[in-house]
């Protein structure tokens, strides 16, 4: 069987099992995400080995540090994975919740129900745990699931695919609800993009690169995330102290995260009480710091910042730093350069902090708080699938909500249009 | 200039004058839109002449009666485009309510914030009415708007642009909020949907031809809506009366909607005792049937209906009849050939009606009621740009909300995460 056909089958595989797991009732999706979690538990032995035939693997093809410890099933990221499933079973299920149903005029009764999306195709690195999170959200939402992990995975991604199917099985559910590919043939993340007929969103998750492939080529509708290119703007009116606190706090908490800062940007009368400070305990943190030419004034020691360094996510300890006249430079400022992940403004002046929340096109837009709290579990959706930069559907986190949309439903009594 | 060059001037232009629009107060958009009516009051005898033009030009060309019919702008159709005009005026404006707004554990306060999606491009056939009811909901849902009518209609859509613009700088908004393309030149469509940095969105309207095609060269994405195959199913357990005028109204109330029903489904219990009185309300009202072999056994005089009636939107007076076993069989028909669109049961029973509700996956479900109320005016959206037939974003009527999407707004108070 060629590649097309092998991933037809799964689609069509699919497509079948989506309209079971639509109409799962909830203790039924909880009772597979539970199973699953004991049947990870009881083949702790078998993931393991099937791990370290990956990871024996990577070292033979010179994989390197970072990429042999995403790789790594330890017994802590097991548990880990154990405990995602028992949360994603406790989280309330989005499904089938009806809202706004009102009577209209002509007497029928309209409203929204919320609906699985169908099938989702969901592409992602060499992480095995991402198996586990994927198919939990996945199913959770009432989604069938098409899962591609990282090659380098495959033996991981095998065990923990058995252990999805017997779960699935033992909540009487279709084991084809998940299906984890078992090809690592590259032309198998081809076929899963172009195929709408089976498939009704992929979600890439990876580099921007990989991500920009995707959405080119893609025939299939894409949730995406590509930067995190977020800004925190002090204004005049901000608080010296809690200006100091974010600023440090968006860059420096985690460098290689997509809600980190990559640049500050403050206002004219501020810079050169506030800018010196931050500098200090950003450099005190590893930062480099690259700066506007009147940053450089302020801070000796701070690189010139290129163009190119404002349309930069670093992922890295670097910022760099631009000094405007006011709100509004700042706000053209984000909307050349920002990649419409986050920004923040600090400040205690009212009608500006209510033009920022309103003016700035970004999926998460915050006044007095560190951009690091872009995020699914900051934002109580319990869990992540991933942050999207999309601006239709969902923006921003997406967790067991943006895995389904609405469908409308209308309640009549014999009522027909005149 | 080349049709390249021309239409990034005028992406460009769309995307800056997005910010302004975005932001834009609902009093200043309602007084563009009160505006531009009054200009095209003020016009009428400038507008008319333009379509006489394009009506003349049509006429010479060949242009059958009922393109042409589409094409006049006829004193009551300017009436219309003007009481379009007032009536979106006094729609709720969606943009910038705040829901869900609650405090985390970590002291910050999260919601959403509906905003809109940026720039809108509208494709659409020689209907030069539509260019108005297109501006008019882009403008107040605060989307830059670059439209593209038929080349048909070029005169007339260059007379009402000049309204548009007049009534946008009558209120001090930018004239370029709203763009009509100067060009019939069917590159620039090619350049439309393929610039994602200064489009956000393509809502394609017109056959299902130039929809496909425009959904798989957009980069950009596509608001689509194909076919219209809509199913009634008549239950073992329907009240008679209610299944007669269902059937009679979905079918024959009119013919070329993408909501008239296509299929009938009828549970074998119930096919002598209603098809008879069905058929023949249906033959007077000038409609076709096309049966299977057991419908054709009730039914003297039905032809024989092939796979491809099931799978083919008539949008004429033609039915195709199907008697099914029962529920299961009737949503297993639907599942195969609907296009996800709108079904209906006719049921008493409260089991069966919670099933199709719960488990058909099209964007309108409904119980006891025609499927010719799958529209924005019977929801109660006021106004419509499409119906859409896909997944994800808005399902079925777009009206002003499905222009918009939403945005994460967090509240803190010098908050950092720890």
């Amino acid at each position: 069987m060629d590649v097309k056909q092998y991933m037809e089958q799964l689609g069509q595989r699919a497509r079948q099992s989506a309209r079971t797991l639509s109409a799962a009732e909830s203790g039924i999706k909880n009772r597979a995400l539970l199973a699953i979690a004991e049947t990870i538990n009881e083949q702790r032995e078998a993931i393991a080995k099937a791990n370290a035939e990956d990871l024996a693997a990577g070292e033979r093809s010179g994989l390197d540090a970072a990429l042999l410890d995403r790789l790594a099933l330890t017994p802590a990221r097991i548990d880990g994975m154990i405990e995602g499933l028992q949360q994603v079973a406790a989280l309330p299920d989005p499904v089938g919740a009806i809202s706004d149903l009102k009577y209209r005029p002509s007497g029928i009764q309209v409203g929204k129900m919320r609906v699985p999306l169908g099938v989702v195709g969901i592409i992602y690195e060499s992480r095995p745990n991402v198996t586990i999170e994927a198919a939990s959200l996945c199913l959770k939402s009432g989604n069938a699931a098409i899962l591609r992990g990282g090659s380098e995975a495959i033996h991981s991604n095998q065990a923990l695919a058995t252990c999805i199917r017997q779960g699935l099985a033992a909540a009487g559910l279709p084991e084809t609800a998940v299906q984890v590919l078992e090809t690592t043939d590259r032309a198998a993340v081809g076929e899963l993009i172009t195929m709408p007929e089976y498939v009704d969103v992929v979600v890439p998750r990876g580099g921007k690169g990989l991500i920009e492939r995707i959405s080119r080529d893609a025939t299939v509708t894409v949730i995406k995330h590509l930067d995190g290119i977020c800004h925190v703007y002090i204004d005049d009116d901000a608080d010296g102290d809690k200006a100091l606190a974010i600023a440090v706090n968006a860059k420096a908490q985690r460098f290689g995260t997509c809600n980190t800062m990559e640049t500050l940007l403050i206002a004219e009368s501020r810079a050169e009480e506030l800018l010196p400070g931050i500098a200090e305990a950003l450099q005190k943190a590893g930062v480099e710091l690259r700066g506007c030419p009147r940053t450089r004034q302020v801070l000796n020691g701070a690189v010139e910042a290129s163009d190119e360094d404002w349309a930069t996510e670093y992922l890295a300890p670097i910022l760099s730093i631009r000094v405007v006249a006011g709100l509004d430079a700042a706000m053209n400022h984000i909307a050349q350069y920002s990649s419409g992940h986050t920004e923040s403004i600090v400040t205690e002046n009212y009608t500006k902090a209510r033009r920022f929340l309103r003016e700035v096109d970004s999926s998460s837009v915050m006044i007095n708080a560190s951009t690091r709290f872009a995020d699914g579990f900051e934002y109580g959706l319990g869990a992540e699938i991933g942050i999207s930069t999309d601006k239709i559907h969902a923006r921003g986190p997406v967790g067991l909500e943006g895995l389904t949309s609405q469908k409308w439903v209308v309640f009549g009594d014999g009522h027909i249009r005149t």
